[in-house]
């Protein structure tokens, strides 16, 4: 019966374990439609600094069958360039400073969400999140991430709903994989990050497997350490994916970016080159225990995975998404419902 | 009393003619506003990937005065890129598959509807409708075409629907004649396409009047003589125009490609240059038995049409828009509601 | 009990203050939630020619909570560039004319709102705002200026009813400055002009401060006059900022363009680079008799007024902008409404 209102939703670290499970003890009643819940007259006010499919879709279907307004706004696209650092003369390219927007905002909706990418430059600069941040300095409504440099805490909510799923509930001592994966970009780490978080709060037996300089951030990994000597979980590194794959029970791939080179993407990819392949395929899955795989999507065929694994029973990447949807839901009544 | 849910509203050519009546008949309800329709809970999700305004206008306000919630995403913009083709190794510039996208966007949505325009390389491969084909194999969702490459059926409804009105419902034998029209750009055959299937359903005397080289999809010619044959209707052609507007009833003007110059465009413009003026003029209205003016808009004033014969009274442009909406929101309850 | 409805809302100087009063009357009534009003199947369709934040947003949530439907169509985005000059020929870039689309949105929405910014050539052209006027021409629904090159009566609305509330009602005789001030880029005149009426429909004590060749429009200075002496107010313009602000009540800063240089960006930046500083700071609130600083947002911070200014307790910019809401709202009710 813990109460959220009022509280930002930006990171998972930043809640208890108990919190999160209440959250989608409520996602579960209303993926079976149980009842109709009401958040009629509520405002959901979704800021895009970074385009979205998934995210988007599902809060703004969420929104709605929740009764709620959502208005979706497109940074620098239907609105305009924000500015975020304090105090500056504001004689460049952006008119408005985050400050006033948030204020404004939080005057028009009962909950602002944000999608805000990492800007690639210095990861020092980027974990502060400074557009999140100023958004959560200055609005008064409460705030929710839709992605940052750190953490991506609905993909996390849904992550665990499905880990939930999976092991019809009891995800305690499970083997779960989460596995680095070639992409042809340079990814941030929010969704790795949120999912190691929520696989501790499941109590899951984790193995991160990465190249070596793939390592996830050093405080992040600590506080997955840290929840998951609570909730019985267990934190191990791999940087041999066949052997972390050996008897897994679940497989989460996702690609990320070497911390050690952040923003050097020529030279992070000449490095990537030396490395051997780590695309999920076929033959690694029959290493493991029939993993379920999972990922995040979008997905890039046959470069993260092969079109085999996709296309496999034992993928449960849809149902995955779809619990973006009921996780949200949830969230949302959570954080602006009836007691 | 024939029943649609479930299936694709991809081409009329794919539908009975009994059952484009049943649509019509409670699309003519509709307008009449003789009660409400409600389709509480439902989710229409439309992916744009070539812009529009009456048809995410028309869509979007139809499935609110049917209580659903309408979600846009304009691909590529709000969203992004998406890849069609199997197999391939996405290391491009497609993030995500569509066969990704449908799968997700069906556990969001009701109902999926695209637009997707020709990429004008090759007809061949423009009239497999690679993008809506794509999305149909792989939704579980039912799909809308919002106009592709071969059909606009959305726009061939609510043509039928205005040429019934025109002629109190009685259209079988009136003479109508479908004109190509000047252009400053080549315009897909969809729009020329549907409205034959929809004249031919109608069992109308059609004229299709165009210069040689214009020939519409000799595939689409068959079908509608087929259509033609079952409702007493009649299919001609004619390359003068002045002659195939004498005594006609109702003149439907639209400019398309010719398919013997498909994706050349300087050749195209070469030949269109050779040809007399097909400009719909107020002169060459006065050689019908006062027929009516019909476009799918948007129109281009003073070149495919005058702004004498499209400010006439004569002119039901704007009526065959609006029908746009009553055909659409009948389309959805066929599509969704209760048998 | 004046009725407005099926008239347009272009200028504030095309109402009498009766009304006006009576459309704010009911925004007080709807910020205190006293009932829920409701225009359930109503639909209030919205064309951006130019970004919008607040506009945009204020709409959007503003039409939700009266049950009605919003649509937004970004004009040469979602949408298309429209031709708004009469008898042309359509072979440049705009597919469609205004003319057409104004007449079919009108079928389509209850209400048609429109921005469109001045194209800053000749501001003898942009004064007849050419695209604002062409939807008035043709459309049949009642349209609603979202700020054009001459008002922004939405804003001016909100303004008055900030004024009403900063002074508890009775706003006349009170001293208001309008205030000039700097900025990077030369701006449209309709915010000063709709704040200029608005305080004189308010009765205020009112002084344009602005240096030298920033003149407003002498017609709409002679319309606030006209306007001023039936409400007891009054319209003075001094060029020296510190002494119009002395004793001032509230002080409302923003930049506009000199129309001595229209259009002639780098002679008037040449020009502005020779005077003083007309930054809003607080040494310069400091000579007002207590002031409240108002503007219309977006601002430039340090630009137009510094952050100590913006982040004082007399700063009522946030409440402004809420006030957007109501003030639209009731807008929508008395325009749409039963009697």
């Amino acid at each position: 019966m813990s109460d959220i209102r009022g509280r930002d939703f930006l990171k998972l670290a930043d809640f208890e374990t108990a919190e999160i499970d209440d959250i989608l003890k409520l996602a579960f009643e209303m993926k079976r439609e149980q009842r109709h819940w009401s958040l009629k007259g509520k405002t959901i006010i979704m800021l895009f600094f970074n385009s979205s499919l998934r995210t988007r879709t599902s809060f703004e279907i969420g929104a709605a069958q929740l009764d709620a307004q959502p208005v979706v706004l497109n940074v620098g696209q239907d609105a305009w360039n924000l500015e975020w650092q304090e105090g500056v003369i504001m004689n460049g390219n952006s008119p408005e400073h985050i400050k006033d927007a948030a204020k404004v905002l939080s005057r028009y909706g009962d909950i602002l969400a944000v999608r805000s990418f990492p800007r690639m430059q210095s990861y020092e600069q980027d974990r502060q999140d400074p557009i999140l941040s100023s958004f959560s300095k200055y609005a008064s409504a409460p705030l929710i991430n839709l992605e940052s440099a750190v953490e991506h805490p609905c993909q996390g909510l849904a992550d665990l709903m499905t880990l939930r799923e999976i092991f019809n509930q009891n995800t305690r001592g499970k083997k779960v994989v989460l596995t680095w994966a070639p992409h042809v970009k340079p990814l941030p780490l929010a969704v790795p990050h949120s999912f190691l978080l929520a696989a501790a709060m499941g109590g899951c037996d984790i193995t991160v497997a990465h190249p070596r300089k793939f390592e996830l951030e050093e405080a992040v990994m600590q506080q997955a350490r840290k929840i998951a000597a609570k909730t019985g979980g267990n934190v191990k590194v791999s940087h041999d994916q066949d052997e972390a794959f050996r008897g897994a029970e679940v497989v989460y791939a996702k690609s990320w970016l070497s911390l050690e080179h952040y923003g050097r993407m020529e030279e992070e990819f000449a490095y990537r080159a030396t490395l051997p392949n780590w695309t999920v395929t076929e033959e690694k899955m029959a290493l493991t225990s029939r993993a379920k795989f999972m990922h995040c999507l979008p997905i890039r065929r046959n470069v993260v995975a092969t079109d085999g694994v996709l296309d496999h029973d034992d993928c449960v990447v849809y149902q995955q998404a779809e619990n973006r949807l009921h996780a949200q839901k949830a969230l949302l009544v959570k954080m602006l419902g009836e007691s």
